[in-house]
């Protein structure tokens, strides 16, 4: 079983702000052209899922580490608040549309890990559904996998201390003050059961392995996410067609 | 393992055709009813799945025992050849927003089904892949029966024999010449691989079990689908809101 508190949430020693910054730059090249491939290449799709606790900097994620690349073969889907609508349905149903084909990178800001991890801290569904919607969701990936349609899943690893400054920082800057709400400050204090549900779903559902990502400095956060993003995509020996 | 082959095709010897003439009458008043206080209810979506060798019936099964039903809480979805996009995703992708919300009626004529038996008798996909789809279709429909979105599926039972003189029909007969087709002769021909294909799938994906209907004698396929789903509406106390 993992336990996220034993993971820190502080950049290794090995690098320094500077070298993230300017590895950052590098590699956003790096993806554009190695997006361009995978597109042409056709073989794979990639679904990029971003998970963490409020304020752990998902939004900021996506526009650091996943902006340089041609957004005609990459989307991004926001998971919030399932609509009445969606309710009527099963929690696949609004994923499923969104899963990429061949040839795209989807990326997920939240998932259908919210369905898992939600009604765990809320304490909604009984034990007998989240125990299945867990091993649901390990076939789905696994079936996806099989279907060459890769899964990449992140986990942004804040401490609560930064959560704090965070929620903080939203209110006193007028820049940040938008991405506020009270929903924010309910979450801290859900802080334990929202750590215990992810120890259980990053245990359990660990087929692919999740990437545990030390968040709490953001340079480090970006440049490790387009890294690791980088590595995958080089590993798969992308080519144009006919050549 | 089920073993098709030892499954009767012809109607039992309780019931005379003309009573499943007049009892299908009767089913059909029921459902119209049935459907709408279903749809009214609100808790439960229901997923009707036709499955069965070519000229088994389908189309026909819809029309006779699923047509009396108000339309705008019944839907009907066709699974044809993939389309090149179609191909480009998981097989999952063209099903999942079909899968009814609560309240609805869904019916697929062929389904999912076809992405475990086709490959199968095409011998196009690994082992390996084929075991994975056949357990991820057994958690997809326990997954949504915890949902609340039960699934009904029949597969509809010819004989060898029955099938060559449809084929003939089609045909000889112009208002059926136009449902022939050569595809129809070559799945003829694969009648052995295709029947080892369905015992397995009827045989591993069994939650729920599937109902295996005597489908040689139209009247009593129509009359037997509907007496089905006429009992499992009925089993599930349903009422109009506020009464």
């Amino acid at each position: 079983m993992i336990d996220l508190d034993t993971i820190s949430t502080q950049p290794p020693s090995n690098i320094s702000k500077n070298e993230g910054k300017k590895g950052l730059v590098q590699l956003r090249k790096e993806l554009f052209e190695l997006q361009n491939k995978f597109y042409a290449d056709g073989r794979f799709g990639l679904l990029i899922i971003l998970q963490g606790m409020d304020t752990s900097g998902k939004d900021g994620t996506i526009r650091h580490s996943l902006s340089s690349m041609n957004p005609q073969g990459v989307q991004v889907k926001s998971f919030k608040k399932p609509t009445e609508e969606e309710l009527k349905h099963d929690f696949l149903w609004r994923v499923y549309p969104h899963i990429p084909p061949k040839g795209m990178i989807q990326v997920f800001n939240r998932s259908y890990y919210e369905d898992l991890l939600m009604p765990m801290v809320a304490n909604s569904l009984s034990e007998e559904v989240l125990a299945h919607r867990c091993k649901l969701i390990k076939y789905l990936e696994q079936h996806l996998r099989l279907s060459n349609i890769h899964v990449l899943k992140f986990f942004l690893h804040i401490s609560k201390e930064e959560q704090k400054e965070r929620i903080q920082e939203r209110l006193s800057k007028p820049h940040k003050r938008w991405k506020y709400s009270i929903a924010d400050e309910k979450a801290a204090k859900q802080w334990d059961a929202y750590r215990a549900a992810y120890n259980m779903a990053i245990t359990n559902c660990d087929d692919p392995s999740w990437y545990i990502i030390p968040a709490d400095k953001r340079w480090y956060r970006n440049y490790s996410v387009a890294n690791i993003l980088t590595d995958h995509l080089k590993k798969h020996n992308l080519k144009y067609p006919n050549t």
